[in-house]
């Protein structure tokens, strides 16, 4: 841990405006309900002052909104990025631990390795893997014969690439990523359910962070694709011949059956599922839990299972609600119904009583 | 890649009829969507003829019903089978370049291993794990004592075998796949969840695969079961004491609770779960997303969670769809009767208003 | 497998009662199912024994109540705790095989390594982590930089904890774990998802078992918090900056979003989905598949999704359920209710019949 600072000092730092005591004494910084006296803390918004009550901090960051802090304060405009660097300055991250190919790290003879490339304990690359400038391959990743990863691109211990996969550069992929595993894809012949060959590739563009555990599998006869730039969180399925568009945000645990495609900007929360060989249109949000099954519009906001436009899905959870009461109501005006029809019947000159049934 | 062929060379090769010029010039074969003017495409059946539509390809591979190519076409019986062979020919698969038993892989002296083995890099296996003849055990992966792997089994780079896990022959287990963890069973005691003992194991019959990052946990007493033949998606979470059928088809982020059996032949679509203690019926079939609560009849199709019957589950969700609509007529509905209330009260002979509430 | 022992000698051994022939012969124990006729079976109460029909089994241990077994059987208090010590005799643990650090596996200069540590092959431990005495760290594993592992806490084969990870006393963390990884936080700009920076950690307490392939995200300022004595089964997605209470359970493929935390004894049931920033209730219970929307308070059951008090949802399923007979009921109400109309109209003497619309 890096010696305390003054609040002054920190101020300067951050190019931020001191409010209160510049001589505070600031040891770390943390989050509202991990701090000690001498910790500095963040409030991003107006709104969120009030996590301040019962928080030991000596001070905090403030948003330039934030007319009386009521303890020593910096106040900033972006907050997010003071903080940044106010935590980075007391907690710095170790500078990388493995430079150069780790000793025993398994490395085919005929696999180029680019320049500045760190290559951790245990790792091993294939036959003829080309391993751009400036790539970090962690201890006990597994990158199959005839991969490619781009310039700059961090693939954490233990990632598997299967043979052919293709990374992009500045990419980031966490620990226990699955890339290329075969897809899930039968023929019943004579009882059996019988592999169907799955020949394809899987092609990871510039840009892209897959988070642990994630698995996308390799194209039936073509590539399965993720578009540059595109966010996927941990437990995420990507199946066979999929072509995930450029910056889409895929949250824990999504998953996505074959040969369905995204436009760009799609946002799915977590636990969706996407039904095969159906399209989301650019810019569509695709709500938690929900069950795609059918073509998403542009920009349309999806929620449920089956997914519904969140207008219409909404009156439907609103009307559920409800339920119980309009089954109560409904037995209500059944008996004012067949009241009426007993006083109707009781009339003495009621001439229209004779009806079929 | 392999060399260029032209459209009748490959006609030939897969035992099919050249429509069009037979000297065209084929150099790859991808899907629709990647063919440039050299390439050689798949259409599966006549109604997808449509994804030719802005096609480059020089050729495609059509089966028998279509008539009119429209373009340079191979007809052929089994499209899929012939594709296979085309894409083949021009991207060969890479023979495995391990084979033998990696240096650094570390061997426990009484493990037994069969003959053309290979054993990957880095890869472990325990004291007295018995090895089949012709299997392969990727890089990094772990087989611990005790366990079993049938002749011509593929355990995949990054895969573990807890001790005692048997896998039968010709099985694939993907990059991530762990057998035989401890299953989730606790007893409260004094306020702490004590961990009941897990003393069984994993029994995986031949001809089973099993997708990336895919867990099934060992038995309480006795063996977690997976039958012949079954095929197992990614992500998947079996309980302890389990005992899948054979044949099943079970999709990516399935989950099944603890001692729930299915019989032969059943499907389970992406991300249904089942619960605890339930059998699911020879044939049965269970939608995307459905919550499997009660045993499940042979050949039962079962949708929504709880999963319910899919005519029965269908007529719901129409009538969920149709209920604010329902809601609307049901106060409409109201305001009738109470209009037909008051001219009944109006009526100067009606002898029969006086009633209770 | 250790010899075979007579019931007597079972009995003896777990302080039992015989009923029966004392000199029946054992060879195994098993579940009902896995019997052959030298095995003895567990039936853990009464309404269980109709699981011994057609069981082979020889013998089987039961419970107190069981007055007449019906076959040779051991009486015992604790059934479980009996069966297990059976189980142990026949098929005892084999004692772990590594012991001490493997030479292959690769320790940073700067490691501190308790005593009684057991390091396997491959395994990786970066510079200034701290292993805690009789520690096991599986085969493979990967445990970053500064890092914490408590004494007697099991690390198995293929876990990753990322740099800065601290794991409490005895724990147990299954293959393929990974705690540490970035979490899922990004910001709009320029038309790019730019990361924010995750400069937390995660901070697991005692006695805590975490299942296969489960995530566990670092926080964005401060720790991810998984509090003493909770256990969270496989393939469980925990984003960044939860705080997860003491001895909370948590079933396979739970996800919990980012800055949730959960008081003492919760429990989540399979599949369960809970959104970000809100907080759940001590001794709360989620029901599987439920999706958790809002804070829920201390001691609730909740069902569905968006999941809701127990006792309400139920009333919604069944209402669901009975919706397609409300309908068709309500257009014969419609009907009745028009035919009243119709009568009325008809009256020669009704003069109440001219209204708005």
């Amino acid at each position: 841990m890096a010696g305390s600072l003054t609040l002054g000092e920190l101020a300067a730092m951050v190019g931020g405006e001191v409010y209160g005591d510049p001589a505070t004494l600031v040891r770390n910084a943390w989050p509202p309900q991990d701090c000690d006296a001498h910790s500095i803390t963040l409030v991003d918004s107006v709104e969120n002052l009030p996590k301040l009550e019962g928080c030991a901090a000596a001070a905090f960051v403030a948003p330039l909104g934030v007319t009386e802090p009521g303890r020593p304060a910096i106040r900033v405009a972006n907050v997010h990025a003071a903080f940044v660097a106010i935590v980075t300055h007391f907690r710095p991250r170790r500078e990388r631990s493995v430079t150069g190919v780790h000793p025993t790290a398994v490395i085919a003879p005929s696999a180029v390795i680019g320049r500045d490339v760190s290559i951790g304990a245990g790792a091993v690359v294939g036959e003829e893997a080309v391993i751009g400038d400036g790539a970090m391959i962690g201890a006990n990743t597994v990158v199959g014969d005839d991969c490619r990863v781009g310039a700059g691109t961090m693939l954490a211990p233990r990632v598997t690439l299967y043979e052919g996969a293709v990374v992009g550069e500045r990419c980031r992929l966490h620990s226990g990523v699955v890339l290329g595993a075969d897809g899930f894809g039968y023929r019943l012949v004579d009882g059996r359910h019988a592999p169907v060959p799955q020949l394809g590739s899987v092609e990871v563009g510039d840009d892209v962070e897959i988070g642990a555990n994630t698995t996308i599998d390799r194209g039936v006869y073509g590539p399965t694709k993720i578009g540059d730039g595109t966010k996927i969180d941990n437990l995420v399925q990507i199946g066979h011949n999929c072509r995930i568009g450029r910056h889409n945000l895929l949250a824990s645990q999504v998953g996505i059956a074959g040969s369905t495609s995204t436009g760009d900007y799609v946002v799915m929360a977590g636990q969706v599922g996407v039904r095969d060989h159906i399209h989301i249109g650019k810019g569509a949000i695709i709500a938690a839990m929900a069950g795609v099954t059918n073509d998403v519009p542009e920009g349309e906001v999806m929620l449920g299972a089956p997914a519904t436009p969140v207008r219409e899905q909404k009156l439907k959870i609103a009307a559920i609600a409800k339920l119980p009461q309009l089954r109560k109501e409904f037995r209500e005006l059944c008996r004012e119904v067949s009241d009426l029809q007993s006083r109707l019947a009781e009339r003495p000159n009621n001439s229209t009583l004779d009806r079929a049934a």
